[in-house]
C-alpha cells in the first residue's frame, strides 16, 4: 500500500455522445500525464445528458464502444480507470452503470447503481429516475494492490449502510461518480462525503459533470477529495477541471489507530449484515 | 405530534459539585420559564469535571441526591428533562449515565454510555475512559407523546449503527450530551451531528458545557441543535449559554417524504439488526 496520485475528471457533457467520449479521453490523457495520476474517475453518466429522456437513446451493451474506447485509453496510460457511469442497455432493461478497467486494459468490475434517484422535493426538484432503470444488485470492490477501492453512484452516497458495508470489506476510498443538483448539491453533496468519511474513517471521493446552465438537469458540479480525518483535501467549482489530491492507505490506519471506532463497534447490541 | 422548543444548557462545571448542582437548577428554571422550553438537556458528565481521575469521586448510585434534585426541577417546571450524564455507581462499577424525567418528575429511564471515550492522538490528546469506566449494553428512546427521542452520549455519535438503529426504532431527535475537545471539536463535532441528521433525517441535539480553559478536558462548547435536512438550527459559541430551536416532528416527515431513504434501503443487499 502506497501513496498514489487520485485525480477526478469534473467534464462538460452534452447532447453530442462522440464529443463526451472524445473529451473524456482527452482529459483522462491530462490526468494521467500532466496529473501522474494512477487512479483516475470519470463522472457520472458522462457519455450522456442526464434524464430519463436521455437514458435509452444513449444506451449501450457492456462491452460496447464506449467501453472499448475506456479500456483502450486505461492500457495506453496504464492506470486504473472508473468509467464514471453510462445508460447500460441489457435485453430490454436500462441500468446506471460504472465500469472499471485496469492499467492493462481489462473491464475488471462493473457497478449498477443500488439507489435510484426517486426524489420529490416540491418546488425545487423532482426526479424518477426508477421510471427508465433498473437497479443492481451487486457491490463493487477493486483491489489494485495499492488502495481498496469500493464504487458506488450518486445517490446511494445517501445511504450509510453502503458505506458501512464498504468498510466492512476493507475498503481505503470509496469514489462516488455522482450528478448533485441546485438544490441538493449545495446543501448536502460535501456533507455527505464527509459523513461517509468519518463513519468509515477512509477517504471519499465524489465525481461531478461540470455545470451546464442550459441542460435540463444543471449538475452541482464541486468534485471533491475527503480525507479519512474529514478534511476535503481538493475541490472543484462547478466549471471543467481536473481535481487531484494524493491518496495515502497508511493515513487510514493512523486515523483507525488514533479514534478506533473500526474496533469498538458494539457488535454485542447491532450489526450491519450484508450479502456476501 | 406537535412543534416545542428544546433548550439546551451549555453551563459552567467545575470542581464544586454542590455548585454545578445548582447552576444546572438555574439554568433549567431560565430554559423552562423564559425560553418556554418543553424538553431540556444539561450537557455530559455536568455535576463533575470531566476526567477518569474524578468520576469515583463524584459518582452517586441512581437514584442518588443528583437525580432527585433534577427530579424535583422537572416537576416544578412540568418539562421533561435529559440529565445531561453524571458519573454513577453501582456496586463496585461506574457508568457515565444519562437520567431522563418525565413533567411529574418520575425517572423515566437510564442510559449508560455504549462507547467509552479510548482515543490516543499523539501530541493532540489521550484519553481511555474504560480506566475507570464500565460501557452500558441498553438503547434509550424517551416517548414524550409529542416526540420520539433517542438518547446517547459524545462519543457515542461517532457510530453510524447507533444513529441507525435509534432511526429505525422511530426517533424524531436524537440528543447526544457531550464534551468534544480542542482537537476533535473544531474538526468533527458539527459534522457528526450533520451526518447523524442526513443518515436518519431527524433533528440532532449535542450539549456541551462551557468551556473552561483551566479544566484537564477542555470543552469545545458549541452545543448545537441540527434539523432532519442537516441545517444548524441554533448553535452556540464557547461561552455559558442556552441554546433553544424549534423541533417539528411534521418537518421529519416531510424531509422523509421528499427524500425517502427511510423506504428505499436495500435490505435484500445489507441490513442493520440490532437488539430488541
Amino acid at each position: 500500500m502506497s501513496k498514489f496520485t487520485l485525480a477526478l475528471i469534473q467534464m462538460k457533457t452534452g447532447l453530442d455522445k462522440a464529443e463526451n467520449i472524445s473529451r473524456a479521453l482527452q482529459m483522462i490523457r491530462t490526468a494521467a500525464t500532466e496529473h501522474k495520476a494512477k487512479l483516475i474517475s470519470l463522472p457520472e453518466c458522462f457519455n450522456s445528458p442526464y434524464g430519463t429522456q436521455y437514458f435509452a437513446d444513449y444506451a449501450e451493451p457492456i462491452p460496447g464502444p464506449t467501453v472499448e474506447a475506456l479500456a483502450q485509453a486505461a492500457k495506453e496510460h496504464k492506470v486504473y480507470l472508473i468509467g464514471g457511469s453510462i445508460p447500460e442497455k441489457k435485453g430490454t432493461a436500462l441500468y446506471n452503470t460504472a465500469t472499471v478497467f485496469g492499467p492493462d486494459g481489462s473491464l475488471m468490475k462493473t457497478f449498477r447503481k443500488l439507489h435510484l434517484f426517486d426524489i420529490d422535493i416540491p418546488g425545487k426538484i423532482t426526479f424518477r429516475e426508477s421510471d427508465s432503470l433498473q437497479p443492481g444488485s451487486e457491490f463493487c470492490v477493486l483491489d489494485t494492490g495499492f488502495c481498496k477501492v469500493g464504487v458506488a453512484i450518486c445517490y446511494d452516497i445517501r445511504f450509510a449502510e453502503l458505506g458501512l458495508t464498504y468498510g466492512k470489506l476493507g475498503c481505503d476510498l470509496i469514489v462516488y461518480p455522482g450528478a448533485f443538483n441546485m438544490t441538493t448539491g449545495p446543501a448536502h453533496w460535501r456533507l455527505l462525503q464527509q459523513a461517509r468519511a468519518l463513519d468509515n474513517q477512509l477517504y471519499i471521493a465524489a465525481v461531478s459533470p461540470a455545470r451546464d446552465e442550459t441542460a435540463g438537469y444543471v449538475a452541482w458540479g464541486h468534485s471533491s477529495i475527503v480525507s479519512p480525518w474529514a478534511d476535503v483535501l481538493a475541490e472543484a467549482d462547478h466549471t471543467e477541471q481536473i481535481v487531484t489530491a494524493e491518496v495515502d492507505p497508511a493515513y487510514v490506519q493512523q486515523v483507525r489507530s488514533q479514534i478506533p471506532i473500526t474496533k469498538q463497534r458494539r457488535l454485542d447490541l447491532y450489526r450491519m449484515e450484508f450479502k456476501a
